[in-house]
């Protein structure tokens, strides 16, 4: 059965709400305002270069409950309107295949992983040359010259390495009191300082910002829909805070970008302004349930957190399973 | 040209020092002395278990210089001896695919990774389900009872999440003065207590132990060869001691276990023990070299040591970067 | 826009037609009744056998018109309620990539593709290891003992090879003066005599038999459906007839079953009884749709019939497109 | 071991006679002279225009004895000199997945097969759209227009479909008494003239030439080696005889073109002729050791050849199973 009694919620959700509407010449004097090219060296570290070790020990040193909590969603071989290009996992040996030595023992089972991972199912992280604005990769580079069939020359995830900084919670449904934001939501500058307050956390140079919106709550309660169609995410209106505060990265139990889109052609202006205009890396379709339970009941909303993408030379990203620290 | 001149050092190692050899009798009253089946609850996370929030907590307070060191090869995509089933990497739009939008901009860079991950390229945990010794998982499971076509039920990856917990870094070379172990020498108990001595760190419950042969520094310097014909790691003699320290990773930059193997009719030994018999996942192929330089900077070999493995469910393992703090 | 105006089809069909049940009892003693278990040898290229030179020389020495038309879906990367595991396309080269040669003429474009191509969406021959009843494949040998993470040594596709004989198109909707079977209708043994009668064609020893029920037209006008839930196809009545008959091949716009099964306790029985019990490989999922319109230009509905699967050592089939010849 | 006895023949051959040197003007010239752009409609199809219904009517009428040779190698997963990026053959099911369905009967083995089938170990068939000389494809098309990462809009392998006509094998070995042509020995034209004579047979408009160079037979005899390096092939001096003929079609045991290439500058010379200048589409890596033969046997080296490329949209060519019935 696929139909639903008139009474079940229907997963494909009613937009409202991801004003106001920018314009596209407004939006590129917001993505010149927030814009930090030749800033960084190496360039293609983007905002990660403002992550020194001294905010490494602090991090660390704010571990207080040693309660690790995990950040990704279950690799997703199923397809879904979330789910265009499911991840293939497939088992290549079960104990059976012949070995080169003489010996069986032990018997081994291995398998196959792959993912075209951008998109809304599986957790990973951005690299800078993911995302390009007018042609031009952060730090002005034309993306037809540093990006081919076989990989990025510049602005790759093998360039970035892994970051270990201050994460901070912006839970939203927790700090509103609902059970997740509804699809379409955008969140502003006030929302940020709203929930700063709400919680007792200040962001700040070279943290890590995480919005929840609950939308994995609401993906299991309700059901799946298409993201690209309408998803709670920051209105680019927030960005000049986040840029003033000077976070390293954004990311999200979606892709951080409200959708629709409020921004007349362009369909993902945080990514533009994140990726391209400020050097930070995104974290998209993170699984923050568990946090937020977790960050309730210590009390607290910031903790260390490690990102360790894979290191594929010339990738635009890597999956990855972030990890909180409390 | 492919040939090499004379005084060219030849990749292929001539094989000493594997040894003592091990009759399989020996081996089986090694496997029942250090078997931990029944132990721990949940099984299939086995020795991560130990790991309390205790440990966690004092291994972040143990981070002193905030120096961040990855310890993953890069993605390897091309064949050679010691990388039979060369991973994927496909870039998968240029920036020029179909967008449903209406709008074009930003236009976005993906790629698609792909990996049969273990075997000696990919860095890469081996989790509980990876390994069977006599038809038996650990916790004594049958194989193949618990794992099929679909996945692993008892032993996954999924089960085991990340670990956040001390490192310890037995660096043999700096140890022995030499550049490198050759291909084949083994690493016995009393290996690593002179190392714990000439390192001034002492293994205990809940670290994981890295253990660095300088394979990788080989590889760089004098080409590549197969590990399944030589390779540095450790004799089972050494793993009564590791498994009384209550170790609960074993890593390496080889895949832990001296080859060829000593034990009659066992291929991979230490995995056996390890991952069969104690209920220890193996990290395998480790880029060790940036850390013994750190290490040997900071003058300290233990640090704050994050393994984030990609949730895949019913998965034998994942190929990680795992990430050292000192 | 997912919702559709009332007026419009709905691509989700109601069943019926499917039957009569049929016990497993009833089943077992049809598949007993089909079985040539013993008669072949080579056993794993099964009813194949049957196909002599002669056969190739008439098939060949039977073509007319010399009109060529290719009968397979185009390669399918979107998932959708008839494509679970959608196939993978991925441009590897784009002119760009580094050449070992010192010269950059030509450039070259290449691609990488890959399908787990049984299911609904993929055109393919199924092997005669594809599928076991009870546990045993055809001519009796036990799955178990044959098929493993390494691919089957009994029944592959590499034991099969290339097909050359008459084919036989049961152009239904042609016959009964409808676009299409609704999906669920099952084509009985009278179905098939009425269409030989219908279409001037008698189904002889040797030949492959095409059976459209026009699924790819419905799926142009009227969208896709999941032909798990309801498909044309035959009912197992058909059988015995086709195997008199002895026809080599079965292939369909569906997967050749009717459904839903309406064999107690058996999902597809029509690939239990052709595969398993006959040693007949089955097409599924061809685009018939050009054929139907050639065969009934060209007023006759035997042609040259060539399906070449692709040679892979183990494999449960192939991907194919099978050329008709008129 | 991997080292040979002094008398063991060495696979990696020594070059001679790949000449002689040809000017990348004389190339230039020579490219003009075949070039058939504006010639056919439609385009993308090229050479495959000339072969009529006639062409296909007379090649099944030649069919004499009705056997069936299929012309691949092996899929071929192991990595090796002449294998860099292999294919992919992954068991999805053993039976045991979980079934939508209540019933578990029959149950099914399933696979995956994957490719990045250019090079030297895949038989495939190369479409138009493969090959640019100075940024051009067949018909003048600029690559850079019409190729990108969601695959080609001009010259794809959907756009061919198959091919029925007559093929002719150049059994140079069987021609000049030998084992095998040496990997770097060209193939001319007056090569292919007194095989022509040798042989009994006449290339004519609309005929598939099909090179034996032998090289499968001496992989097998003496082990792989780097065709990059040396394969027998033809010289650019044999295209314009083959032009002239009217061919459509050039495959072989190698990749059709003479290594080391003659040609300055241009590493693939007869890959820019036949596909950029000509239209005429080569299939590359065929095994035709049986049909060597089955031609000798038969006394005829011409028959019917059916090439069923699968119709991958966008595609760069296709893994194929060519076949020929004599």
């Amino acid at each position: 059965m696929t139909s639903k009694s008139a009474d079940a919620p229907d997963p494909r959700p009613a937009v409202t709400g991801n004003g106001p509407a920018v314009s596209r010449r407004e939006f590129d004097a917001l993505f010149e305002a927030v814009r930090t090219w030749g800033r960084w060296t190496p360039a293609d570290r983007g905002a990660w270069n403002r992550v020194t070790a001294d905010h490494v020990r602090r991090a660390a040193a704010g571990v207080r409950s040693g309660v690790v909590v995990p950040l990704a969603l279950p690799w997703n071989t199923r397809p879904g309107p979330d789910n265009r290009r499911p991840a293939l996992h497939h088992m290549t040996d079960l104990g059976d295949a012949e070995h080169d030595a003489e010996s069986r023992e032990p018997s081994a089972h291995k398998d196959f992983i792959g993912a075209d991972y951008h998109g809304k199912a599986v957790t990973h992280l951005d690299a800078l040359c993911h995302i390009a604005y007018r042609g031009r990769l952060y730090d002005g580079r034309a993306a037809g010259d540093v990006v081919g069939a076989a990989g990025a020359r510049f602005g790759a995830v093998s360039a970035l390495g892994p970051l270990v900084t201050r994460g901070v919670l912006l839970d939203l449904p927790a700090v509103l009191g609902v059970r997740w934001l509804e699809p379409g939501r955008a969140v502003h500058a006030q929302d940020v300082t709203a929930a700063e307050r709400a919680l007792g956390v200040t962001i700040g140079a070279g943290d890590a910002v995480l919005l929840r919106s609950g939308q994995v709550r609401r993906r299991t309660e309700v059901g799946a829909w298409d993201p690209d169609t309408a998803s709670a995410g920051f209105h680019v209106d927030a960005v000049p805070l986040l840029a003033e505060r000077g976070v390293v990265l954004l990311g999200g139990d979606g892709d951080n970008d409200v959708r629709p889109s409020p921004v007349e052609g362009v369909h993902s202006p945080v990514h533009a302004l994140a990726l391209a205009a400020m050097g930070v890396p995104l974290l998209d379709n993170l699984d923050l349930e568990a946090l937020s339970v977790a960050a309730a009941e210590a009390g607290r909303y910031d903790f260390l957190l490690v990102v360790a993408p894979l290191k594929v030379p010339g990738g635009t990203g890597s999956p990855v399973n972030p990890v909180a620290v409390l």
